[in-house]
């Protein structure tokens, strides 16, 4: 039900930039799109609804605590009748400030609330982040946030249907079917943190620091602006071997999409292994917005859904990808980069004969609740490029993470930055795991 | 929410004879289909769970009241487990003796149950037909479904998601989103028929006598056997002049898609009128499963989604459809067949001139809960030509009905009869009612 | 091979404004789209050139003798080297002085040409429209043309395969396939205005005047300018009962694309009846480029297709469909006019019965080359609105073309201008010829 | 024009068993498929010349040289009438004896040809391979199918469009744009072979010997029958690690379709090494019909292309894909090859430093028209299994190939047979020749 993917970004899609698909929607059922509701402000991607209204002559409306230059306030109270429905607008702060829900009714059927949009306050299973103002305002927003829930969402009775912003799943590909939705009474029933006392619930959030990944400044900036109007997607074409060279030279970023395996064994110096369903993710870690950025495959397929993901972000200096892939790279007989891979089992057998340096880059929260693999040393992958003085250069380094991803991408930084022996542990931690080797917590 | 399309059946897709949709959305999401619960044997359409197994290699179960063919039988109590999904069986015998629902527990969350898919039991706003059994069973299966509804689904708890097999809408098209879901507290707070006493319940059903098509028997017979694998959708092609010429000289129905508007003004002769939208639900009324069949449209628009009504209602009998549609027709001056249309302006007009028959054709249900036009006789579109003997000869006969469409065939099957002077109303009593002219009741 | 149908345009598609699939085609074949060559300046439908080149960052270029706004000028010897592709330029002037023509060659293989893409020089069993710079210079152009095949395209070789930019069929809907092409071999052997001498040649074009479609200066003002820029295909949504009642107050033209059956039985008063597939020919002659636009349709069935020619032609005052089709209309009872329609055998007994006015709106070389019905008039549909004063009130009319949608335009038209006796003859003049009744030349 | 995939197979499609496009591009020109023309048995993939015709009823014609099982033969002269098309046939044997073509009139605009569909006699700079008779029946072949092509195909004249059977391109992606066509003056001009004499053409193909995969008899012989009717492309499953690792047990064949990158840092112990496109080349080569094979995919993206080349080429033990890709094998920490990688430059200093044996693969045609690497060996990868005891087993091997791709497939058959240092040299000889490196002839 709640499909966590390691390998995914945990935020997800309110409204997409890439609108074809709300059209066809309502294309295919003959209806008119004709209100947007942002639930909240977002941060970390950027909004599509102001796209859609141009696309689609929409109004957009949010909640009226943050000055947006586009679209409507509303507030608590206010209503908007499309036929028979109802939505009916309900303030909860929390989350953010000006953070929304909408409450619909069918009156041909009864008065009795059908379903809520919810945004990010009640989550199926979780309650959203409420960190966005800093350390010193941690406990009222978790406490607003705690209100919002308990006194108008589990208020509206336990059969209303809730319909969160983020479900667990993928960012731009289009499959509604994976957006999650609960009801009232099942999150009541099993969601973890409903099980908390207020206080306690206010007293856990005021330790936690979700991280802060340097892109949610420039969505939020953009978004409170309304982002700017695409054309479309933009349709980044294949590069050719010289292009690619003479961006290199004249200073670019190049994004390495390949797996693990494919990466390790050669790539272009100084790319950034960034695989392509981390993207959404990680690429708002190490990516500028002002260098242009090539991509790199092994076959350039499914780059759309790629290219998709830089426009989410906000990244229009994507230039395009390497025609032909990186096989093309080595035909040309241009300079390759490579490091060494291991197995579990390697990496054991080497802490036994060696001192190695092992890294672990995954999230501090997964390091405790999994556990870690023995003498291991941590940074996030997110600040690793800001820490390196952390990390030795007289020693062997082994990185891993939770699935061998984000170990490729801490190995590429290392060997980029000169550490004379870089490998990367293939399968993470959760091939440690799967080994049965002892997990030190 | 819970849109009713007026045109369209009520009788809609449980697993659809067309699986391509189930099975490109687990390759979207990187799944296999394992298994297939059927809810009930169908009536209404051929169901394509065997199908469907074919092509995936999945299991098929369903409910061990009744001696199905193929597949396996499935019993109260019986678990399945998936990943960390738990499907349960719950036997709720009412719309059929073998009538089951499957009841989604996920166990990493919780214990409790999450979603029930209720087939035919409990429907949003409604509750299943009882009537397969006879009228002598009428009381014993409304109790049965009653007591299922009350004492298995309710029971679940009111933050359960509901998912009958019946939404509104369309049969084959493909429109997931179409289809409802609801939860038990909201349909214990507004469904009307949960709100009668059990016995209350039962005496309203035995009182109704639901439609019954002639092909209900017919997919019952297929369905119990499993129904004959399909290749794919067949694909017929376009059919020349003088090959449909030929078709009708040695006997074929030809059956015309088009609006009530095109096919007043001119039609093939003794064709039926059945528009796009109305095909699942009236083909199975008039067209026998032997004789070939040819399809008439206008612009030969979309006939992909018409050809699938057919093979869902299990026609393999139809033949391909006129090229270059009705204009080639008059074009090759073809015989050609045309009736007068009124609009109900004009029916009240002649209706204070001079002496007309004015014949009703909706469900009788709306008949009595919407009102008819005065003086207007009834008798139900399916039932027309079994009752022919009711239609003067001797007087202009002006149809209508709910919007006009199964006026427009109750004028054809008429003028086909040889009636001299036949008219159909456009907008049927939509259009009555929204001049303000009196309504009887 | 060279498909006539009868009732699409015979201007096609050079540069579609709707890119989308050009830039499909490149991905599929992980290309880039580097060069756009305008064969010469357009007067039939908005280039796309421009809106292509913004999408994939291609360069423009067009023959050197008119003054575009945007672009590189080219001219004759110019060569484009695309890796072993050479592409030479020819200037071919005789449609329009600064038409070019493009000379593939394939230097891997040989310096022979392989193929030629001519623009609107040599067609498929023609010769591209001399006539756009008025009678005085008809000879001339004629003449240049004349010159610019046999010296420059035939010169090139039997073997040389010539592509047209015009093919038999369709606009918008992206059917490559039905792109002819042919070879010079082949057109010397069969066309038969390559089988006159050149003064016969253009003696007859000087002869000759095709009709110019008002929208004609209207492109050529466009294209010059390089047309506006599209975010993309505009996406018209479905318009409600009361808004299209409110826009008819306040001044819209109504498109109806229904069949000729469907509009005669029941059509929005003054609207438009042009069937789908005759929109790129005739909504340019009828069509204001200010007041808004409504279609109608049927069943709203691929209307994706049908907005496209409005992009294609200019047209951005289109405002949505009547959502739910005509049959909506009839059931809000709305305001409804209708006209009659005949047989060609009932023609002919009206003919004989009484004095009818018979009047054929098809194209005056079709009316010439295939005949015409007895004692009928001739004014081409085009101009049918500007010669109402040719056509008797106190009579009878019935409207024949070709296949019966003309027709139906026509009737519409007297209909609307208070005519009181309007018939339109379905199957037009293929229909009487069917029958076998005289025709009269 | 001519492009040259390296990768890529010569040996390209006729008639896809997929035959949903040909069907699709039918019904959007609202055509029938009524012919099929089989220009040939086919050695080199199924035909779907019968699962079309079963599909859409349309027969089956061939050349009458040939016992098929199935299917109507053909003769010298007989003609198709298919409106104003005529379809006339001419015996053409050389490619095989039954070999057929088929001239194409519009008769219309004229009884000349303007059209020639055939087969592999004449191909685009080529001449179709004559050895399928062995031996002693080359020169006969070779003299056959040169009096085929100056005979009958270019008597035709200059002018005539010539459609041959093979492209350069994809087998089964449904590019149709890729689908090479001339002139037979393009061909008499630049063709290579065509400017040979009879009796050199005929010497020269004497001492030919293409390649002959094993899977050619197979295909023969099933093509003859007429191939089993399949559903619909089979649609292979997600496979679970303990699947997966069950059928190693049980016996699979494991088919590893990523880059040699990938495949080099990490594989599944004896998989085969065979890249995305080359599938349609390779798997012929190593794979049997029976034991069920397991394809392995990095993020397994655009599988169903890949599915498809199965299926073309009758293998139906397909049993699905690893679910989660190759990095899931490493997250379940299963056993795990790997070998090295090397660059060009770094073969070239192994190569002065130690003893090596460098191991060319490719087609021997093209070791000698581009040459090879100083000291290497040569053996063809379809060949390499069956001349294992050609290689040293006590050197270190370096495999080479065009591109990378071959070498990598070797590498992995060497590794998998014990040979205890083995190394692919990335980029292959194109790599080699753009470093400049002397290369041997």
């Amino acid at each position: 039900m709640r499909r966590k993917r390691e390998t995914t970004s945990r935020f997800s899609s309110d409204t997409r930039p890439s609108c074809e698909e709300y059209l066809a929607l309502a294309d295919r059922n003959e209806m008119a799109i004709t209100h947007l509701f942002e639930i909240h402000r977002n941060e970390d991607y950027l909004t599509g609804s102001r796209e859609l209204a141009n696309l689609c002559g929409a109004g957009i409306w949010h909640g009226k605590n943050f000055n947006f230059a586009y679209g409507n306030p509303v507030k608590e109270g206010e209503i908007f009748l499309i036929g028979t429905l109802e939505l009916g607008v309900i303030e909860t702060p929390g989350h953010t400030e000006e953070s929304i829900l909408i409450v619909l009714k069918d009156r041909e059927v009864s008065d009795k609330p059908y379903m809520v949009f919810c945004g990010d306050a009640l989550l199926a299973g979780d309650i959203g982040r409420t960190d966005f103002y800093g350390q010193e305002r941690k406990a009222e927003m978790a406490g607003k946030i705690h209100d919002s829930i308990v006194k108008k969402i589990l208020a509206l009775g336990e059969g209303v249907i809730v319909c969160p912003a983020h479900g667990a799943g993928s960012l731009c590909g289009g499959d509604i079917a994976d957006h999650s939705f609960t009801t009232a009474g099942y999150e009541r029933a099993t969601n973890p943190l409903l099980a908390l006392a207020r206080e306690e619930f206010i007293a856990r959030r005021v330790t936690e620091s979700p991280y802060y990944p340097p892109y949610f400044r420039t969505m939020e900036v953009l978004n409170a602006n309304g982002p700017q109007l695409l054309d479309r997607i933009p349709r980044p074409g294949p590069l050719s071997i010289p292009e690619v060279v003479a961006l290199r030279k004249s200073g670019c970023q190049i994004v390495d999409i390949r797996s693990p395996t494919s990466f390790a064994a050669g790539h272009i110096p100084h790319s950034l292994s960034i695989w392509r369903d981390g993207l959404p993710s990680f690429m708002g870690w190490f990516l500028d917005y002002n260098e242009p950025i090539v991509v790199v495959d092994d076959f350039n397929c499914g780059l759309k859904d790629v290219f998709c993901h830089f426009t989410r972000l906000g990244y229009d200096n994507l230039r395009g990808y390497l025609g032909g892939g990186f096989p093309s790279w080595s035909k040309a007989a241009q300079e390759t980069d490579s490091f060494a891979t291991c197995t579990a089992q390697e990496l054991k057998e080497r802490q036994e004969k060696e001192t190695v340096f092992v890294l672990d880059v995954r999230d501090i929260k997964n390091r405790r609740s999994v556990g870690h693999i023995p003498r291991s040393h941590h940074r996030y992958i997110g600040e690793l490029t800001e820490h390196l003085d952390e990390i030795p250069r007289d020693l062997p380094v082994i990185t891993y993470c939770d699935g061998g991803y984000k170990g490729s991408l801490a190995a590429g930084i290392l060997h980029a930055n000169r550490y004379r022996s870089v490998t990367n542990m293939l399968g993470g931690m959760t091939s440690w795991k799967n080994t049965g080797f002892w997990i030190e917590r």
